[in-house]
């Protein structure tokens, strides 16, 4: 398995994953290269590196394996500088949390010495930066490692072992089938959290006895709204298309809940209440 | 204050109102009227009641506060019920989740020797029934008391006091700005998380995967799907004017956020997350 691991970027999955590599497999040398001098040494008290530089260069010399956990708009350029200083057969992968754009565009541009794997660790939370890494958000995460006809085998072979071994659930699939699926139950439920916090906000005269009256429910049905809004632009504009798609879907649920409400028709309402929550239970 | 407070439904809120006030108001004396005699044997062991009967006439005849906790849908013929046998100047309160049609309803039939006041306490859970109650979900909970023209200043008083003694956070307004309001912060997220949780389960063809893909973003946003259906058809059809209101204001910001990944604006999109999330930030 992987000996060197360097994480480029060390933010909320970047050192979470840095964390968990560390207490899973301590035979591993991991090491971080953040953007700012002060995120080496939250990283290197947190346990979530063992050695931390900003030269990118210096970062990877060693690395049989190249973890880019940057925002998505960064994975581009820092992959260009990545691959021309990468050692021979060296394993990169990115996190972004978009990847069919990403993978067409990193294959394109990965040497043939080099392996280029898109990966999606479905962990999170709605804050973000080092202070807030815990390895413990991967406990059972599933990570989606993309699948294209570039793909190398030996290297997809060797990320299922380290990602199962780091306790998390390695999935393969196509970059496409990714993107429509992730775009459903996590970048269409940020879009719509987002817009009903908005529809709130309009009842502005109302704030003071709003704050007053929302409870849990709204707590809950709104969290992801307050994730990072430059994540948010970046997975609507990487992931437009499905994004659309699913969204269209779902607008045609809700206009039929809504021409129920209007015609009276309560048994027909319940009955798609009852099948959603059946379907929901199903789930969890 | 109230010596005998008897409770009509013995459900999530029943139960933990009675057990609320058993914890924090050792003089008082909680009777409760469930529907089967299954229910009064939980009741006592959880410490929600201290006595408890199927007979509402038996179960009211000392009481000083009524507190009637069914499903909406019972509420009107239980309140036919409970007038004919309560005792002078005792109050009356329901805790159903809408309220501008009910307490118009109930303030038409309430003789002048009774009183009545609409009540909402904002907690809750996804979950129904004696088996989850717990007066924990009550601390700091915001509680609504409804205030019309025909609302006795004293029973509103002493509603206000055991509501503070309770440790909750008693909050009079109109019966109609309260189905306004909490349409928005409570209605409108049901329906929003339940057409999500129908919008995923139509792509059956991916359920495994999708059940892999799907993380604590999509379980929080679609919590409140999984609540009781006949719960959700209760609300849909007291509520349907301010639902179908806050519903429509909600469609509308959706659909910008549409227009404006239809024209790639990604910039407005990034405006409206940032001003969203800080909005939803500012309430927690």
């Amino acid at each position: 398995l992987f000996k060197n691991i360097s994480i480029i970027g060390l933010g909320l999955i970047g050192g979470s994953l840095g964390q968990r590599i560390i207490t899973k497999l301590p035979g591993t040398k991991v090491t971080g290269i953040p953007r700012r001098k002060a995120t080496i040494k939250q990283a290197l008290a947190k346990k979530a590196i063992q050695k931390g530089t900003l030269d990118i260069k210096e970062g990877i010399k060693n690395a049989d394996l190249i973890i880019i956990a940057t925002p998505i708009q960064s994975i581009v350029p820092i992959f260009k500088k990545v691959i021309s200083h990468a050692k021979k057969d060296t394993v990169i992968i990115d996190v972004g949390s978009t990847k069919t754009a990403l993978v067409h565009n990193l294959e394109a541009l990965c040497p043939s010495h080099l392996h280029f794997i898109g990966c999606h660790p479905m962990a999170g939370k709605e804050t973000k930066g080092i202070e807030v890494a815990e390895h413990k958000i991967l406990d059972k995460a599933t990570v989606v490692l993309t699948k294209t006809g570039n793909t190398s085998k030996k290297a997809l072979n060797a990320l299922t072992l380290l990602f199962s071994k780091l306790g998390t659930k390695p999935l393969t699939m196509k970059p496409q089938l990714h993107d429509y699926l992730v775009g459903a139950v996590s970048h269409l439920p940020y879009l719509l959290a987002s817009s009903l916090a908005g529809t709130v906000k309009d009842m502005k005269n109302h704030k003071k006895t709003l704050s007053q009256l929302a409870s849990s429910g709204f707590r809950d049905t709104t969290r992801v709204a307050s994730s990072d809004p430059d994540w948010g632009k970046d997975i609507v504009e990487t992931n437009r298309e499905q994004l659309l798609l699913v969204l269209e879907q779902y607008q045609k649920n809700l206009e039929n809940l809504q021409k129920m409400i209007k015609k009276r028709n309560y048994a027909g309402v319940k009955k798609v209440f009852t099948q959603n929550k059946l379907f929901r239970d199903s789930l969890y």
